[in-house]
């Protein structure tokens, strides 16, 4: 990995994606019991693999996220990976000493199959003929990936948000491979406030006369369905507080309001923007199977399952929350730590003071950092510096 | 008023909406600059109007309510007005004592002149050729309405939500006419969250294909817009306690996940219905005016200005909020109490507990019900019944 000029030192520097195709003899099998085949997983890796390849860690984006988790796709870039704050050298997820791997989810639109992909039973994209996924079914594919890496444990699979339920997730489907979860601003369930966000994002898409029944083409995308629900989960991504610190009641390039339907205030200048330019990157079928997967999400739902399946797991939790996001808060995630708790796992739980709601997982805050940081290095020198 | 053996005894009954014309002469200045002319205007009353014509309250209805606010339409009727919870013989605005007035705001769709009127400049309905209304502009058509009534003084402006926002303006804009404001579940000025998730209401109803620059007809509405919009506005009415008590993950007519794009869980088809019957009720340019009017309401922002108005101002404030109101929350309650009480003015404030978010201004809620009801009679002893 070269490091251009205008890249930072503590940056991994220029990355690639890359590209695998898996499940060419034997199909994924779905929880929806249909199956998949093949399957192509785009991702990334950042540091070097140990001898011993036990210093590997699953990064897991969420909803809107990809496989460049850290660095440059080039010297000229400007936009980083999406947690360039976190991986790096000398960062919490330090390159110097793990191995990290981060894919693009199944059902994604950066690379690994999803809804655009080609269907080979048609020869067209698969549109809403895809099958339904869920986070259990995106562990499996990211469970293959790690097997045709020759990788056999993970130090770690750490993610926020929906990044957060697949750590979760992980630890639970394969608990003798994970040596720990970090689940950041997640949720063991998505609350009915929570689906009824989800629900309208979702109608919004459904409803956009470019939808097409899912069948549109890059001549005419369903781009206002699209943005719409993006502009409604921003929203949800940032806290009152922060809106308030941020924009406030400012006006957004005028002395007086207009008295007409242009944008007087800021923040809707700020959240068409954010609408506008999510479109140019992101696939609006994928945004309904990523929402229903996580509206879906509910591992602990049954008591019986729950316990069979906590008693095999061996992994060190540790479950982070921020005080101001509203989207998954705080007492979500002590949902979950009670559980973990009552069924005796090694759980560490920390609220940060943030005022940036949810999408403080994505950013550079001190406390955090340092936490994510001390539990990672112990699991460093436990399990990997040990006569390694 | 009649009653027909449906019709509980503590309603007022049927009722019938009049209407008056004014501003047909000198038209109606508006904040914007346009004026207006004619102005139609629907209202309702309940109760009697005493000799001395100091027993009126004027109730101001939120953002998509009507001049119906009590009893029924016809003895058939199933649907009474939107605050019967409220008012009523023996109810806090009990109509045994005091004279109810309640119109439906300008720029509204229920029978005052709002932008599905027909311009008298082109025999056509204005649309979006309707000039931009503001709260202020709301309260001169009222006060227009009260004068034409014959009464000089108001023993109180109630209201919720947006009707809160128009008892205050009442208080500042017409400072010897009101003896008493009762400001529930609302703000002094709407946040950046409550302006952008309005921004993003307006932006489903504008991107509509249906909506032509305003210019619909009833055979072609921007439904999916309006039912959107409605959606989302519903989701931030109700708590995510509420939500949680009422729906949970609770899933709809099914006993299992469908894998598909249905509704899967009843918050979602909750969601639709109240989009669904929402369109067929309502005006999506009303919609589109209303809240902006609510965006631009800010009557504190000039501390001089302030000041020079509030010293004028002799109604005793009642402000009262509810504990999971996350829309308006208690704090923007206590902002506007704080001003209040800085200059002087004569202020209660109550928080109430209830799990139905900031609909709960609404609903049958005991505690708050006799707040309101003991707040109401003590100013009915003192200037009605005294020698009354």
């Amino acid at each position: 990995m070269k490091k251009a000029a205008s890249i930072p030192a503590d940056s991994v520097g220029v990355v690639e994606t890359q590209h695998i195709t898996l499940f060419q003899d034997d199909p994924l099998p779905l929880d929806c019991g249909a199956t998949l085949s093949p399957v192509r997983v785009a991702y990334e890796t950042y540091g070097k693999l140990n001898e011993k390849k036990n210093n590997v860690i699953l990064v897991c984006h969420a909803l809107s996220g990809s496989a460049h988790a850290a660095g440059y796709h080039s010297g000229e870039s400007r936009k980083p990976g999406w947690w360039e704050t976190c991986i790096g050298p000398g960062k919490p997820f330090d390159t110097n000493k793990f191995f990290i791997v981060c894919s693009n989810n199944l059902g994604g639109c950066y690379g690994t199959t999803g809804p655009s992909s080609t269907d080979p039973a048609t020869g067209k994209p698969f549109g809403l003929r895809f099958p339904l996924i869920t986070i259990g079914d995106m562990a499996r594919v990211q469970k293959a990936l790690v097997d045709a890496l020759g990788i056999k444990q993970l130090l770690s699979v750490a993610g926020g948000s929906m990044g957060g339920m697949l750590a979760l997730q992980w630890a639970l489907d394969y608990p003798q491979m994970v040596k720990s979860s970090l689940i950041i601003a997640a949720t063991p369930r998505l609350s009915a406030q929570n689906i009824a966000f989800n629900a309208v994002a979702r109608q919004a898409i459904l409803m956009d006369p470019h939808f097409n029944g899912g069948d549109y083409d890059s001549t005419s995308l369903p781009e206002n369905g699209l943005a719409l629900a993006r502009m409604m989960a921003h929203i949800t991504y940032l806290s009152e507080e922060g809106l308030h610190q941020k924009f406030g009641r400012r006006l957004q390039d005028r002395e007086k309001l207009s008295y007409g339907f242009e944008n007087d205030f800021a923040i809707e200048s700020y959240l068409h923007y954010q609408g506008s330019s999510f479109v140019k990157r992101f696939d609006a079928n994928t945004y309904l199977y990523i929402t229903k997967a996580m509206d879906y999400f509910d591992p602990f739902s049954d008591p019986e399952t729950t316990a069979r399946r906590l008693k095999e797991v061996t992994a060190r939790f540790l479950v982070t929350s921020f005080d101001t996001d509203w989207r998954f808060d705080t007492r979500r995630s002590k949902e979950m730590v009670r559980i973990l708790n009552w069924h005796h796992k090694d759980v560490t739980f920390q609220e940060f003071s943030s005022p940036h709601g949810h999408d403080s997982f994505l950013l550079d805050i001190p406390h955090y950092k340092q936490t994510l940081a001390t539990f990672l290095n112990r699991l460093y020198l436990e399990y990997c510096q040990r006569g390694g």
